[in-house]
């Protein structure tokens, strides 16, 4: 860490609970990285003084904030603009502050678009399959569609009328065709051959279930781009299940690193050390 | 500087500006050599957010600030609780948050105080004489008042109604008698020759004028100690003039420090590291 002066602009976590969140530790060392007099710090804010908490950001001059669970509903219900595919989305993961104007945004989406397009899986004109209907898929499917859109949206989830209602959602967003199916291999395996790009955004697969998976493995192609949201393990059994079949294959902290990535931009202008901030997280899995 | 977790504690300076206080170098130093996990920060707050700021404050879970010009009384009408020594006093330089409820404390006085004590010096049933009807004036004639009452205060300013204002409110603090008087030779010789302390909070002496000083040379003892809260030059000549005499010196940066170590003591409830606090002052005058 570098000395704080009385210059160091000050960014930090908001959320509830904080304890284990690698975030002050990617930001501080991707500021340190470049030599940026910025310091990240981590408050446990609790629910229902997220606003209290925001107007003391704007009187104390912080440049930007992380919001993660349970305060980024609740974050965009108190800034004064909101970006419009945070707006879509519904929530925001991300504050910056010019001049007193809290902007919310949500990098969330942003970040695996961002992991796609490097992944050279650009989802752009592509079929989509995202399996969930929870809050990961919404930021990545509004993302998508407002953009970077794609031929085709297909979202499989659990529970149809979750999956109507994100469907809808999205489809009030732009132009791009969105159909929602079952977690059934009947409603399932057509919009698996139809893909050009899956991505997972349920918990399965995580640890200590390592070997589930949503997509049996013969249905897996060499043309086919996988992106796993899950983290833990870094390599799912659909991950290795794809990669078996010759397909491409995204990990999930490619998402956490990409959202880190954006908001370091966001509050710098400075393009994100994704090295440093890499070797941090991966220090750390 | 250790690494900044989520657990990390955080303190912080409210002033405006602050881009030139020593505070964030001497308490980041302080918390670093006893292994604390704390980090502490500067926000220029504007005038008039000081209570939102607070609030603030309070809903991200700071452990404690200190507060400088020109928020000390602003910062003190938004705290929970105001120590009964800041409220003689008017004003508070520190507040500590104990789960959400602010308690506001001026340390300026006991810095001071500590110092003198240090310094064997202790007021406490001797004639003090104070020169000045200032801010630094008044935190300490309240705190020896308060907490280590004198035999008799004397406070000899320039302008004949702001010191009987202050003889006023700080004989309303304790028992101590506190007179008033002119600083003309023939009121305040009288007052010199009756100190057994000397308490010199003007600016005269101060550079570039560091040739000044309020108290002829021939009037100094080596039974009188000085204090002079004036710190640039470290040396003025008032104390240079109390050394040829053979009296005791303490200097202004004590006070600093005092009310810095007292500051650091009520956020963390550990002894201040005394030398690395001082090394870092020293290396900076």
């Amino acid at each position: 860490m570098p000395e704080i002066t009385p210059d160091t602009i000050v960014c930090a976590l908001f959320g509830h609970p904080v304890g284990h969140s690698m975030s002050p530790a990617i930001h501080n060392a991707a500021f340190d990285a470049l030599g940026l007099p910025y310091v990240y710090v981590a408050h446990d804010v609790t629910p229902g003084q997220v606003g209290e908490a925001l107007r003391g950001v704007r009187a104390m001059g912080y440049r930007g904030l992380s919001v993660t669970i349970p305060h980024k509903v609740e974050a965009m219900e108190n800034v004064d603009v909101v970006d419009p595919t945070a707006q879509g989305i519904g929530c925001i993961n991300t504050v910056v502050n010019n001049d007193g104007v809290l902007t919310g945004f949500n990098s969330d989406g942003r970040g695996a678009l961002n992991a796609l397009i490097d992944a050279d899986a650009d989802p752009q004109n592509k079929n989509v399959l995202i399996l969930s209907s929870g809050g990961a898929a919404r930021a990545i499917a509004v993302t998508l569609v407002r953009e970077n859109p794609p031929q085709r949206i297909a979202i499989a989830g659990k529970t149809e009328s979750r999956v109507q209602s994100l469907v809808a959602d999205v489809q009030s967003q732009g132009g791009t065709p969105i159909v929602g199916c079952g977690l059934n291999a009947e409603a399932l395996k057509p919009e698996v051959d139809a893909a050009d790009i899956i991505i997972h955004c349920s918990p399965v697969g995580m640890h200590p279930n390592e070997d589930a998976t949503l997509i049996p493995a013969e249905w897996l192609r060499r043309d086919l781009a996988v992106f796993d949201a899950v983290y833990n393990p870094r390599r799912t059994k659909l991950l290795s299940d794809t990669l078996t079949a010759g397909g491409r294959t995204i990990e999930g902290l490619e998402m956490f690193l990409g959202q880190a990535y954006v908001q370091f931009e966001l509050w710098t202008g400075q393009p994100a050390p994704r090295d440093v901030m890499r070797r941090v997280v991966e220090s750390r899995l």
